[in-house]
């Protein structure tokens, strides 16, 4: 796997995706990003003996095997995933963690059951207002603390899938063997993988993983009273021509890929000059609800020069790509627009 | 490649998708059906000695190196691809040819050129007609016929990608790299791998490959007078249950693929008592042009017993898809229903 990948990390695996790679609407398996607090399962997890749990506030605590998963309705959907992180090492202030650029995002077609189908068959009790994800990775460090995430009952109800299938394959060891969450639009720290167990409680599940990271806070303030990292926010990246390239004078085709979580992309608009002027891309390539969108834009470089050119999004729900995200401790959700400059010259 | 894929035979390379990968709205590369006439060529083309010729009835013939193909606006598109002969094995009368039965089809992302843009910087003469693609596989059998088909240059204009990039990878070797036709909606024979040269013409190309199969005609008639193969027919699959599988009673999701070509598909139906009665099934992921709809219908299975399950597709043309296809002598295009049985057990 990592071979088509920029690693960070070993252990725990980090890895982006190559620019190249983000050219295509699917995202190979094998170019997928990989990001961890633990250690993927080192032996693969036997089939006949997997049990995911369901216990906590439900009526009839449950424990599925495999093959109950296997038989249940299928839900087949696009998504696109993107690292809480992705864009840190952009932000033009240095912020903690993981330096990606911008390959911690990639879009897939999922298959797998619904949690609410799940959930349903359990029986929410009425207090139930969060749902806790916990998975058979290993604990890396010295306080073995295991990465569990919960998300709200609401989100778990209406768009979180539990995946077994990505992109016409059973799910890889490194993408969460056999079975993960995918909380459709939101970050990946809201997508635990090698899924074990499910507690549903009545308030957001209380550890380091929730109330020390994955939250947005300034200098100075207390982590856990940030807000707490979901929905993707609406960004665009450049993904042709690379970032330095030197081009002929002629046209030169300027695409990338845009997406803004649970909401549609509505527009995007590059500039060539620097943020002077902007044009309308054309999309191109599938639109579906949660993956993003690719676009393309046809520039006619009569002049040989250095260029810097932007893009930005626009989603349908009006919200604009910002020049410059909002700077936080962690670095997360840096949406800001980059600059990408290129030299043109005469072939 | 192979292992996932059932092998009629080695030499040419003929081998259809499994039902189980016929699951997922995305074929992987690595279970996508593969049929051929002529040998894979051998040695991987080198990229930098690689050159598309596009001649005949063009007023500016051209030589596209790979780097020209590349630095072109981009394409994507979802497209589901179909052998002109899947199916011909579940004919009730016998006909010639591979021993399809419902694995000769697959659905991919791809990503490329589109044909009308290489044949707009050629500027077609106003006599071009018919665009034939030649690719660089090596004739087998003892007469050496190149396997050279041509479509209209209406479709050539219109609907016709030339792909480089399959499901977010180069196009796999065994599946044309660098660069093959893709007539959307077309059956695989008007979709020429390894693609060399285009050549553009007043009529019809005339050879073995267009005048002698890939035509659908009776018992007794010229080939030549048959109708060529072109878009697919309206069509659905069950891809689970399997044929034949036993299941205890209860919740049974019955699910599978429909598909019209250049048509979207509007409706499925399912019958589990043979064809007595009929109802629609839902459908679940994506919806793109060109791409397989995939359905689902949840059916309480409450009496242990055979049955026989049966699916049948409506395009939004109103094309229903027949109980029996029309035989023909190379058995192309059965979309008739098929019958799928099953036993429900108490468990």
């Amino acid at each position: 796997m990592e071979k088509k990948l920029r690693v960070m990390s070993e252990r725990p695996m980090n890895a982006e995706t190559p620019t190249e790679h983000l050219r295509s609407w699917i995202t190979a398996n094998t170019a997928f990003f990989s990001r961890n607090q633990g250690a993927i399962p080192e032996d693969p997890i036997s089939l006949s003996e997997w049990r995911l749990v369901i216990e906590g506030l439900v009526e009839t605590p449950h424990s599925f095997d495999f093959d109950q998963i296997l038989r249940m309705p299928k839900a087949i959907v696009s998504n696109t995933l993107e690292c809480s992180g992705n864009g840190r090492s952009l932000l033009k202030e240095k912020a903690s963690g993981n330096p990606w650029t911008i390959g911690g995002v990639g879009n897939a077609v999922w298959g797998g059951v619904w949690l609410r189908d799940l959930l349903s068959r359990a029986v929410l009790k009425p207090n139930a207002g969060h749902v806790a994800c916990e998975g058979f990775d290993i604990p890396l460090g010295s306080k073995g603390v295991r990465f569990i995430r919960s998300i709200p009952v609401e989100k778990a109800m209406e768009s979180t899938l539990l995946a077994y299938e990505m992109n016409g394959e059973p799910l890889p060891v490194e993408h969460g063997y056999p079975l993960r969450a995918l909380a459709l639009g939101w970050t990946g720290a809201n997508c635990v993988k090698w899924l074990s167990k499910i507690t549903v409680l009545e308030k957001p599940y209380e550890g380091f993983f929730m109330d020390k990271v994955y939250r947005v806070f300034g200098k100075g303030e207390d982590p856990g009273s940030g807000r707490v990292v979901t929905g993707l926010p609406v960004k665009s990246i450049i993904t042709r021509p690379l970032m330095n390239e030197i081009l002929p004078v002629g046209q030169i085709a300027v695409s990338g890929a845009a997406y803004a979580g649970e909401v549609d992309i509505e527009k995007v608009e590059v500039s060539v000059d620097n943020g002077s002027t902007w044009t309308p891309a054309e999309f191109i390539g599938p639109f579906e609800p949660f993956a993003w969108r690719h676009w393309q834009y046809l520039w006619e470089a009569k002049e040989a020069g250095t260029y810097k050119i932007l893009s930005r999004a626009t989603d349908s729900e009006g919200r604009k790509q910002p020049m410059n995200a909002v700077w936080n401790v962690l670095g997360y959700g840096n949406n800001g627009v980059s600059e990408h400059g290129i030299t043109v010259q005469v072939s």
